[in-house]
């Protein structure tokens, strides 16, 4: 995560300050240097204040006397989440990108501590999915983590989910099943979306390892919870779609073991955040 | 832009495919076609689609019959915004970057029309910040442009931007300007931001070119805009801080040139797209 | 798989041409083609076809009338594996780094069929391990599956497998399992290395999903097995350690599932082959 | 050559490890340290201990207390090569490529070694060849040299070596001659491979500055040697084709200047090297 | 600058070293160190220095005791430019690079101060062009800033300049700056390019904010002037063309706010500098 | 060569155009197409019209008819260098890139055909030096051959050349030759630099197989042929140190083999060319 983190912070460093930052150059002495304070705007969960960090040390903004809360804290509206001391060019130079990354992955913890929250006392979790921003991927499957929840198979080589669109291409879910657990590594479990108890019972006797249940409504959901328990106990079961914060825990009280949630990442505002300068 | 298309489909793609898409290859017939059709599932402006076409395209769906709504196009509920054949399995392995890349910035274009409509029958833009993604400026700028905004600076080597902290560390508002425009291109106009009518006098009697009203109520703004077009005729004024869709207009009212908004970057959701594909 | 056969020839002709092909820029003339066939000088199974051809067409080879064997296939000594007519000077510019990859490919292909024709009747299969040459692992893992075997977890990230020194980390079998377990995404099984029947029970107690048995002479492999399958007829069983072409059907007929084995890629020698041009 | 370490080492563990060490992260405490030692499993010559150990920090080990043999030591089965201390996650993390490297420079040095050896008492010197694994020749070659060889060419760019192929192209051996030498730097010399006594007349004739014998017998390479030592005093002699471990003195007292042997690269066999750990 | 300055460093380096420094590793000792002064062979303004002093330490120079002048400041023929005490093999190895880079920006920034000298006591700048070296525009254009000055756009995307071709391709003066008003940010003022005093009327009718006078004789040049400034105050006023040190101060007496030179960066000769080595 | 040209033609793009060309954006019809014709503006010798259509068709002018002079070939002012039709667009935004590169090539071309010229009927060769543009040598050694001239070595690892401080490093010439003879590739000569006819003796002596004689005055190098010639016929003779336009000839009558001359591409100045572009 490491060298992910400084090489993020690099390239978006260079996306938004480009060949040099006119106004810092031309208005702060090169010496100047001083006392900031990270606040918060709004109540959150914390999540990326390395990658925060990083992209304000690569500005240049010689960071001291760093002190900082820690990713997966929540946070209340006007809490000091970090202060330290540093360059005034490079902390102004830094500010905005640092920023940018911090608030939206804050943005992204807060929303899934939401949902996490909902499903307070029950076994069930809550996972992201694949609805991610393109390229920024692996800090945001972080962030979830940050608020609590588990993170998906990473990409499409590190795990198996036959949808809806395989299963007509394979000719059918049997068949599908067949040629994924073919082809599956000894270390992967074949997961399969199935939209209705018919589907399911398909997939079940086609040796499915994972159900992902998908877009049903709780009633149905129940008895598909219920026959998979009782037939197939191995079995593990994911429900998704339209997995709101208001109906998440209808759906979790169902039984299922994880419930997947796209707007995690997809949708995800970003939560306010302002850094306070003073100058020496 | 073509470059950058490419580029970042390539990129995306390769986060999201890894080492290669398990499901797919195990399930999908290598020489399977299939029918697609790109269907809205709420209303939205269309913004991104040569990203959408080119991301399946390098995943290898070797598409034909392309027949897509332009950039900039509203579309409504259940309207289908693409049609094409291509090869399964590169519809399949490219089927959620694509969307990723098109969800989230015809989310931009659609959040930046229903602003921009807000302002209708006046003079008055709707311009973005450099409140982005990181890694996605490019083209969360071009969805801008596409909900019919206008781009601010792209970074902070192409314009001049004194902000408060700016003027801290120079020492104050004339001192500020007078550095930056000694600095300053013959070509760029210097802005700076101002919080008051008496900050505001100062900047213009400094020479600012461009001054920035930030957060100021509505009252401030208008005698701010009224004393400048008094007394600096040729200064353009620009204004921010809470531009929600309620507030907007009467921002505008005030007689400013344009309004910087960074929700529209740092907060649009999803518009919900999806594919329905049909194997031939 | 395209993507990264472009990458890789075009790396290695990199290091191998430099600058400029001195010898052939002097003595070949600009526009000479030739007939070429590539000829095996000993018995092989090929793998890496597309590779050869994709390095001598980076080099100018501008190759017409190809023709070749498919990887997977077995070859002769003296068999003709493909034919081509080129530009003489991409040919020979590409020559060496076009044999150098699938001379290495087709070592590792060949090897791995010899193990794989050990176990001929038997359900148990061969796997590949993480000792590969760096660098090269996408087209190794390639080759033993070209040669008939099967691909063990891609690296660190696809795959869960608890060794020894992790045990002693995480302060036991258990313990490590009960870590493992809790951060395994549920679309992945966990797997633990084991050496004796003892180590073996305990993974079993708790909760492991596939075992190692590692460096086990075959009795304790046998009791291994029957011990597992009678109590936990899910658990699958892996086995490795010193399987050489000798040994390997013996372990393999103690039952277990599947023989990882390193030599397939970590000593591997070139197959012979060569290329035999005729200027027109 | 530090850069390019640290270049391979980045590479080769972003190759394995991906986006994180799955098992190491789940296992082992962050803050645990450990001693280790590099042992021994067969004798060998070493190679690339520096390699290893960049390897090993960059997976972030923070070694301490480094202890190491040199690279060109032999080593006998048993023998620790090294010791230190180090994070245990960082250890586990980045041991197999490390290794993976080790054991592949300390086979072809090896290697090396022994047809080194074969020409005790001689000239002679034994050379590599172009017949390396694609993206390692740099470490590679350092190999060699570490096995007491030298180092033909680097690549195409870096020394002229005219073909059966360049001359039957160039239209004969004394028009290749002439064109390689009118391109040719003042700082390099000509070297054309021959097969028979005819062509290497020829060669000489034409101004050959070094010959290559290429699969001779043994009867014609000391006639070869012999009318070249007798005419032309000032070219250089190697020779090459099936130099085996047991006909490579036989080459040798031909009297030829150099002998070059793909299967150091090609086909070296990695040396069993294992790391003991044992945890504070 | 400073990561661009250590990514040209390496570029440079890679170039000119290639592989490895043979004859450095062959003749010169691991340890040794030496003495370095860093002298004028002719009289100069210096600019470069960092990126010659980054060049010798990625080199591997392990410089000690640098002493140095300023980037800006003038130097003689003979005098002691920069001192230090570095590792030979480095400081040999690196040299020539750092030669080169230093030996170019100190030829821009010598004939820059040049002209600026001809300008002495009026209030015109020089600017430098796009006619850069491709590649080195980001060290050339300081090396401009070091000479006396000032810096015109520094690519395509920061700054609008409407030439010739553009006003042919729009359909006329008026149109074409009508088009590129509408697009410029606010920051910008758009700039077009007249060659007459027709053009230029028509330019400041349509709204130019800058007028660039190019290859226009003295006499048209002060009448364009004239015109300007008594008929649009606000207006900026560059020119160009055949700007010789002969001709510039002429140019600059006509009362244009800056001249655009060329020369400046494409057509610099080296300056003329020397490593005088000591071993210790 | 032809993936070099690409990649220095995209780098260059990139780098002058930045995130877009935003003149030719808002000025120029999309669907514009032109004829454009290359005229020289002072006499000289083409180099580089590769990289100048590489250049403009990278930047999207979609060139048809294309028809063009041919490197090495002499042009005189006024001449027109090629012809062809592109999109206005892309001819526009890639026409200051692509003069860039073809009027540096053109000036180290031109340059080095006079310094040819001066030899006219001498066995004596011009050859370049390591003084070249940093990241530009590819193309610069180029253009030094399209001026009849010779390259020297490419860099640091494709040749021994002997210096001063090396023999100072190394403890004196024979030390120095020594050392590098033995590590020198069998495909290498050894090369020394010698200032003084005793330097030249030792040189000798030691075994150098090429001599450069440096800053010696004529009579000296004359006397230093001489004793060469007369005592080691093999041995190949250069000599560099302030070799103007002037002073070749008298250099090359002391019948030395070749000449280096730094300024070939330290202090080239630009050959002035121009565009000319009609709109259809």
């Amino acid at each position: 995560m490491h060298q992910e983190i400084e090489r993020l912070a690099a390239l978006a460093l260079s996306e938004d300050v480009g060949q040099e930052d006119l106004t810092t150059e031309a208005t702060v002495p090169d010496d100047l240097r001083c006392d900031v304070r990270l606040v918060a705007k709004q109540d959150g969960v914390l999540s990326g204040i390395d990658l925060f960090q990083a992209t304000l040390r690569l500005a240049g903004a010689d960071i001291e006397d760093w002190n900082a809360r820690f990713d997966g804290e929540r946070f209340l509206n006007g809490e000091v989440i970090a202060t330290f001391n540093g360059r005034a060019r490079g902390v102004l130079t830094g500010e905005r990108t640092a920023l940018n990354f911090l608030q939206h992955m804050c943005g992204i913890a807060t929303l899934t501590a939401a949902f996490v929250e909902q499903l307070d006392g029950l076994a069930c979790r809550i996972a992201d999915t694949r609805k991610t921003m393109p390229l920024l991927r692996r800090i945001e499957k972080q962030a979830v983590v940050d608020g609590g929840g588990v993170n998906h198979r990473y990409n499409l080589a590190t795990g198996i989910l036959i949808k809806e669109n395989h299963i007509a291409a394979a000719g059918g879910i049997q068949e599908a099943l067949l040629r994924a657990r073919q082809s599956a590594s000894h270390l992967m479990r074949v997961e399969i979306e199935v939209t209705s108890l018919d589907e399911l019972q398909q997939a079940l006797e086609g040796g499915a390892e994972v159900v992902l249940l998908d877009n049903m409504d709780l009633d149905t959901m129940s008895a598909a919870v219920a026959f998979t328990r009782a037939n197939y106990p191995g079995v593990l079961i994911e429900a998704s779609g339209n997995a709101s914060l208001d109906r998440v825990r209808g759906m979790a009280e169902t039984g299922v073991d994880l419930i997947s949630v796209g707007a995690l990442t997809h949708s995800a505002t970003a939560i306010d955040l302002s850094l306070l300068i003073e100058h020496a």
